[in-house]
Formats: structure tokens, sequence, C-alpha cells
């Protein structure tokens, strides 16, 4: 507390991502990181343009990146918004778009930086909880309502729900936007961004994407939100009157180069998937209870052994999963696939702690 | 206007930003860039993190980056706030400590995001006049307000004002935040950071720098703040509740490398500084009036020749500079610093325009 502090300060409690622990020999699995390194052809063209055109502003707009993304997708470079990370872009959502008289909607359990930004930006929400099983019932989000927002798959669940699902939500839910993060898509989920193709675009569906996951670059920050126009022109206007440049020139052409090679994204995705399957079955066999993952991570739990002690003994090994301390996934452990070899060191260690 | 808007952002005029024309052969004296490039140690820094790691996030508090600052100007960690460029550092600037009860000063004319912020944000604000001569008065600040923000030297006049008149002012304002944003410090003006040093740091004065003007690192999208360690709590609660990683890997690491390389940054400060000394004679033998620099830019004016015409005239021959249409200043041409060549072809062309 400071006398100094805007009044807004005092009441926050900010979002605590997932360590990025400086210990040597680590098996880190908390972060839900790509295992595998980012296209070739994102550093061949960072390197190309490390030079003493850094001396020069970005594009603010970010024009070629626009297009490489509208390009992949079937889009018109307008439906395209950029962020520093999918993390900013969605506090432009919040800021720009879900901030209404109205509460914003989203699942109890759900990416813990939603109420973050609620509280930054003085937005009324409400929590709904999750079904039985862990998973999203998009009937409980027929209220009256300013905004819905939910990842598909929900993080840390790894539950995901079908693109018809969201298609019914859509035809009710014609007064506010509904947001879908898509943070974790490129590992088994069906994408909604099919829905704003073409001339049918709804007028209030927003897909929010990030290159921190599937496309390997966590450390370059690049994440964007794809929409109607008018939604893209409200975000663009808040960050236009936040910074004019939240992209760097390393960050606009290396995003470029990693959009570009869809091929790359397919290979490693493909690998994760394979690598997720095996590992459920391991830790199943070994008497874990794991839910159903589209994610490339998955959130399971001993009924035998309490998750905050099988994080510590896990960690004592050198292997660091992530453990929310939250009712009902108190006892969850969410861990990120990681290599095949990855994955063995984790199933030997659990053998070891559940001997 | 769309109905899904938030409120706020249909009452929104965001920041203009100077172009970036995508036009061949250009002499750009629009946007306050570096004519030299960065460190070469940023630029071989920046090589050696282009790998594999970029899957890995990056360090969300930017640990050896606030250590490296601090080490340069002698203060403590805990001091220094980092952000994506110097505009998101002032975005929570003004989130943060200057959204209070009374409204926030600047002066009239300035860096003209300072309104912008106050609009996103809801802060009341109120512009203070520069004197006869454009220069800052801050005896006309000791009315109580909800803080105090300029550039020192200000822009787009490139005028400066002494440390000990910023003392003053600090010994007057006590209840509020002063935040002196040092953008174009590093081309003659005295910075204000030594009074943060040591024991007698005051609780109330920001200093904010930047690493896009003398570190020519504008590409790269890293800027900072030094104040009070209270101060910076609060800014890093409002940070951690907005983005949790804005500066990815390789603005870290080249920045590091910049902060490091303060040779570099002397030697090609000096040699602005040379060209700016010529390039003033050189105009004011043709006629203009001149407002004094301690910037990497000059603000200038002829009594025959109307600001809006030679802004023209100038970009029909393929040179950039920057022409605001506000009161007070339509007559003036703000005109970045660029190498002897740069400046000897700019005096080429307004010979050629005004004979």
């Amino acid at each position: 507390m400071n006398r100094f502090w805007s009044p807004v300060v005092q009441t926050l409690t900010p979002y605590i991502p997932g360590e990025q622990p400086q210990m040597q020999r680590l098996v880190k699995l908390n972060t839900n990181e790509s295992p595998y390194g980012p296209s070739p052809k994102a550093l061949l063209a960072i390197n190309s343009q490390t030079n003493d055109d850094l001396r020069l502003y970005p594009d603010p707009e970010g024009a070629a990146l626009k297009q490489a993304i509208a390009k992949l997708h079937g889009l018109n470079p307008n439906q395209v918004f950029l962020g520093n990370g999918s993390d900013e872009v969605l506090a432009h959502i919040f800021a720009g778009l879900l901030k209404q008289s109205k509460p914003v909607y989203f699942p109890d359990i759900t990416y813990s930086f939603y109420p973050v930004y609620c509280k930054l930006f003085g937005i009324d929400y409400k929590t709904v909880p999750l079904g039985s099983e862990f998973e999203i019932n998009l009937g409980d989000y027929s209220a009256p309502n300013g905004g819905v927002i939910f990842p598909n798959p929900n993080a840390p669940t790894g539950r995901s729900i079908a693109r018809s699902e969201i298609e019914k939500l859509l035809a009710k839910n014609k007064d506010s936007v509904v947001v879908i993060d898509e943070a974790y898509v490129d590992y088994g989920t069906e994408s909604c961004i099919p829905l704003l193709c073409g001339g049918s675009c709804p007028e209030n569906l927003l897909v929010v994407h990030t290159l921190s996951k599937s496309r390997a670059l966590a450390g370059l920050r690049v994440g964007f939100a794809i929409g109607h126009p008018a939604l893209i022109e409200g975000l663009e206007r808040v960050k236009n009157s936040f910074n004019s440049y939240p992209l760097g020139r390393l960050a606009q052409v290396g995003a470029i180069a990693a959009i570009e090679d869809q091929a790359h994204l397919e290979a490693t995705s493909a690998k994760v998937i394979q690598t997720r399957t095996k590992l459920v079955e391991q830790l199943n066999a070994l008497g874990f209870d794991t839910l159903p993952s589209t994610a490339n991570f998955i959130f399971t739990r001993h009924p035998k052994h309490s998750g905050a002690k099988l994080y510590q003994a896990l960690r004592d090994r050198g292997i660091i999963v992530r453990h929310f301390k939250s009712a009902r996934i108190e006892q969850f452990l969410r861990i990120t696939i990681g290599t095949d070899e990855q994955s063995g060191e984790l199933v030997a260690a659990l053998k070891e702690i559940l001997a």
C-alpha cells in the first residue's frame, strides 16, 4: 500500500504465471510450452533482420503479419488484431469489448487471468460452475450478459467442446460478444475460425490465438484475435490509445515465417498428441484419473495421493508441473506434454513416488 | 461506432504515430530515431539467443535487465520497472499512479499521447500553457494536482529545464507523483536519475527512459521507469494484472547488451549533437527561427513560409519531417537529427524550396 497509488491498484490481486526456474537439469512441464523448437524458418527470418534497422520503429499496424494470418485462414486482414502475446490481446478485449453494464460470464474453473483483468478494468463478472465432469455446459450461459469468454479447450482441464455447440450459443446470444480463447486449439480441438470466413461472419464472435504454444514462440510474444472488422476496429482504437508499437521488428518477421510454416506446426503438434495418448495410458495404469484432453497438457489426479504432495515429490526430483490450490481442483496436477523422453522420466518418477 | 464496443471506446481519439513510409530512397527525419545503428554487442546478443529456446517464456520479471539498468545508474533493481517501449511504461503510470481525484497537469504543447492515456483510463487532466518562448515554467504547476508529467527535454519543442528547477518543484509538490519523461535526455539534458540514488530517493519522483532513441533500438520495444521502490511496486501490480510477459527473450538480452555499452551511446549521441549544432546554424542562416534544442530533433519555423507548405515541399523531394496541425505550433517543423549527409540533403532541399 502506498499513498501515491491510484485507488484501483490497492484492490488488485495480480496473476501469477507458472515459474521459470533457473535450476539446471530440469524437466519443465509447468507452463505448456512446446517441447520442440519453433519453425527453423522463423529463426532464419529473425536472424535476417537482426541488423542496424533495429534503430527504426516497427510497422505500428503489423500489416504484413496481418496479411500472413489472413491468408492462412482465408480471411481479410481487417479481421485480424495483433498483440504482444495473447495476454495483451485479452487485456484489450476485456477493456474494449467486455466492459459493459451487464456482467461478463466465464467458467469458475478456467484461465485465472480473466478475473484479474476484470478487477483491473472494473468489470463486473459472474463465474459459471463447470459440470460434474469438469465440462463447460453452454446452456448455462443463456442469461443476459455483458459478454461470454472461455478457452476451448478449457484450461487447466484440457476439455473441449464442439464447434456446433458454440454455434448454438451464438444463435441464442446475439447481444454480447462471445470470445473463444483458442490458445491450445492445435492439439485436437475444432477451431471456430471457419465460422468467421466468408460472408456470414458473425458480428459478435472473436477467436483468440497465440504463437506461444503450437508455434513454439513463447519467447517472442505474439498473439492475435480474429473477428468481425467492427470488433477489430474497436480493439485497434484501444491499442492505439495504449501503445502504438506492441510488436517489435523481430517479433513481426519471426511470426510471419512461423505462420507460413504450417507443416512444422502440424508435425510437432502430431508428435505432442502421440506423446499425450501414451502418457495418459501410462498414468491411468498407475491409478491416475485423467480428464480427456485435446490440449498440450493433461489434468490428472490420483485417488489415493494428494495433489500438493505429488507436486512436491516431483519437484524434489527436478520435475516441475503445475498445481493450483483452488476449490475442486486442488487434488489435480496440470502436466504439460513434453517429449517422449520427458514423459518417460515423469512416469518413472511417479512410479517411484507411488511405490 | 459499434454496439459491442465498451462505452469508453466510443470516446477515444487514438494517438497517431509518425508514419513509417514504405518509399524507397527516403530521408526519414520524422520519428526521432537514431541515424546510427544500435550497439553491435546488442546485435550479437540477440543472434546468440535466436535458437530453440524461443519456445520458452521469457523471465516475466526481467531480473537480469533490471540488474543491468540498476548497475549503470547506481540504483537498486527494485527501483526499476520495465515495459514494452516507454509508451507502455507511460500507460501503466497513468493507470496506476496518475488516476487520482485531482487532475493531472501537463503542458499544453507536449507529447500528444498524454491526453490519449487520460481518455482511455478516465483521468481528469489540466494542460498548462508553455511560456512565450515555448518554455515550461514549473512555477505554473504549484496548484494541488493528481500528478505532474512532462518530457525533459519537452517534445516537440526540444527545450529542456535544469535539474535544480525540478528539485524545486519536488520540494513544493509533496502530495502527488512527478513524472519526468526523459526519452531524449542523452543529447544534452540534465537527467533526474541522480536524485533517485542513495538514501534520499524522493517518494514521488519517477523518471522514464526508452531504448528507442539514443540506444537505437526502436525496433526492439524496450522502455523503463526508475523511482522509489513503492512506486515501482504499484506499477508491477498493474503490469501483472495486464500482461505477465511484456518483454520477450530477444528484447531482454538485446537491451542488456545495449545498456552495458555506454561507450556506444556516448559516441553516437556526441555525433548527433555535432550534427544538430551545424544544422541549426545552417537553417538560421536561411532565415529559420529555431528553438534551442537539447534533443535529437529541432523545432523550427520560417517567418515567411508556411509550415504545412514546407512540410509538403520537403516530402515531394523524399524528405519526411513532422508537422503538427495544432494551435501555436502549426508553422513549425519538427526535424529529427540525421547523419551529416542527411542534414546536407535537407539543407540543399530547403535552399531550393526557399529560392
